[in-house]
C-alpha cells in the first residue's frame, strides 16, 4: 500500500513546494489549509487551485480563535510590519504577524487528520527565513512536537509514531525557488502576500522575501508574471 | 498582579474540579470549551452555566474537522462502547470514543490562547481512568507537549514558560467527586454522558464511570437528583 501523508498547505510558496517534495518521495498526500480569520484568505483560493491540479484531497478548516485578533496578521487594525530586508531574519525580536501559537495548533491539526487516516507523516513548510523570527517554526519545536504526538495518539501508542516532515528547514527563499522548479511545482499560482489584497503588495515581508528568493534564484516569478499586464 | 489560567473546560466533572481548583490556588481563569461535532454538545450548556456562575469568560470555539466522524463520540450512526465496568481502565484497547488526536489539538489551544494573553498556565482535567484507555491522556503525552510549547510560543521563546497542570492526574472518579466537594464545585450542573439525551443515559462509559465515582466517594450525584422527578 501507498505510504500517506497529510501536508501542512497555506497555497503559498513554501507549502506548495512542500506538498510537491512530498508527491514527489511517493506519499499519497491529503493537505489541510486554515481559514483562521488572516488578512490574506487570498492564499485558500490557491491552495483550493494547486490541490485540484496536484490532484490531491483538501481539507478547508474554519478555525477561529478570537484571540488571534492580538495580532497583525489578522487584525486588518493593526498595521503589517514594514522592515527593511537587512532586518528580516535577524532574530532580535517575534513580528508583530506571530499568531500566537498558530503552528503548534495546525500541526496538531495534522496529526490528528494523519492518526485518523493512518498516515505515516505530516509534512510542514517552515524554513530558515521563518525561524529566524517566529518561535514556532523553530527545529526544536517541531522536534518537541512530533514527541508528544507520539505519545498522544492512536498510531504512537500502537508503537507506528506518525514522522513530522520538514524538508525546507535548512533552506533559504531562493533554494527553495530552485527546489519549487526542479519538482515542477505550480508557482504561479502560488500566493506569499499578507496584505490582502488582490495582487502581491509588494511591501510586506512576505512579499519582499519571495522577491528577494526569486531575484537570487536567477529567475521572475511566474505569479507577478501571469498577473501583470503586458 | 494576579496570575492567570487558561482552562480546558467541557463542563464535566473533572474539567469542572480543574476549573475550581485553579480558581481556589488563586489563578485568574478564561476558559475554553468546543464544539468538535460531539454527540454530547449538550456539555457545552453545563460550561456556559458554569462559567457564568463561576464568574469566568468563556471562550465557546468551533471546531469541525470532518475526520472526526471516524470516531463514535462524534459519529451518531457507530454505537457508543457499553463495556462492563470491569473492562473500563483495563488498558487493553482504545475505545472507539477516541477523537484521533483530539486533546493534542485542544491543549494546543489552551496554549494558544494562553500565549496570546501571558498566561502562566494551562489547567486540564486529565486523570487515571482517561490514561488507561486514551493515549492523549496519558502523563507523558503531557509532559512532552508542554515541552513543545515552551519552544513553539512567545512566552516561551521569552524565558517564561506555560506551565501545564493536571491536578487530576492521579486520581480516580471518588477522589475527584471528594475534591469537587471540597472545593464547592457545582456538580449539579455539570455534564458526563456521552449519549447525546437530555438526560444521562446511565449506560455509556461516562456515566458508569461517573455513577461508580458519587457511590465510591459515599454521596448521591446532583445532576441526577436534580433532573429526577420525585
Amino acid at each position: 500500500m501507498k505510504k500517506k501523508a497529510v501536508v501542512l498547505f497555506s497555497g503559498g510558496l513554501d507549502s506548495t513546494t512542500a506538498l510537491y517534495w512530498a508527491l514527489a518521495r511517493g506519499y499519497d498526500c491529503e493537505a489541510v489549509s486554515f481559514n483562521y480569520g488572516q488578512r490574506h484568505a487570498r492564499e485558500n483560493t490557491s491552495a483550493r487551485a494547486i490541490a485540484r491540479l496536484a490532484g490531491v484531497k483538501l481539507y478547508e478548516i474554519a478555525l477561529k480563535f478570537p484571540w488571534f485578533s492580538s495580532c497583525s496578521l489578522v487584525n486588518g487594525k493593526l498595521p503589517l510590519p514594514d522592515v527593511s530586508l537587512s532586518k528580516i531574519g535577524s532574530g532580535k525580536a517575534i513580528p508583530s504577524t506571530y499568531v500566537p501559537g498558530r503552528n503548534l495548533v495546525f500541526a496538531s491539526a495534522g496529526f490528528s487528520l494523519a492518526d485518523a487516516i493512518g498516515a505515516q507523516a505530516v509534512v510542514l513548510g517552515p524554513n530558515v527565513i521563518d525561524y529566524s523570527g517566529y518561535p514556532d517554526c523553530r527545529p526544536a519545536f517541531y522536534k518537541a512536537l512530533a514527541r508528544a504526538a507520539a505519545f498522544g495518539t492512536r498510531s504512537g501508542a500502537g508503537g507506528k509514531k506518525i514522522k513530522l516532515l520538514t524538508p525546507l528547514i535548512k533552506l533559504g527563499k531562493a533554494e527553495i525557488v530552485r527546489l519549487a522548479l526542479r519538482l515542477k511545482a505550480p508557482l504561479g499560482l502560488t500566493w506569499s502576500c499578507y496584505s490582502g489584497g488582490r495582487r502581491p503588495c509588494g511591501r510586506c515581508d512576505s512579499c519582499k522575501l519571495r522577491a528577494k528568493g526569486f531575484a537570487d534564484a536567477g529567475v521572475p516569478d511566474p505569479a507577478l508574471a501571469a498577473g501583470r499586464p503586458g
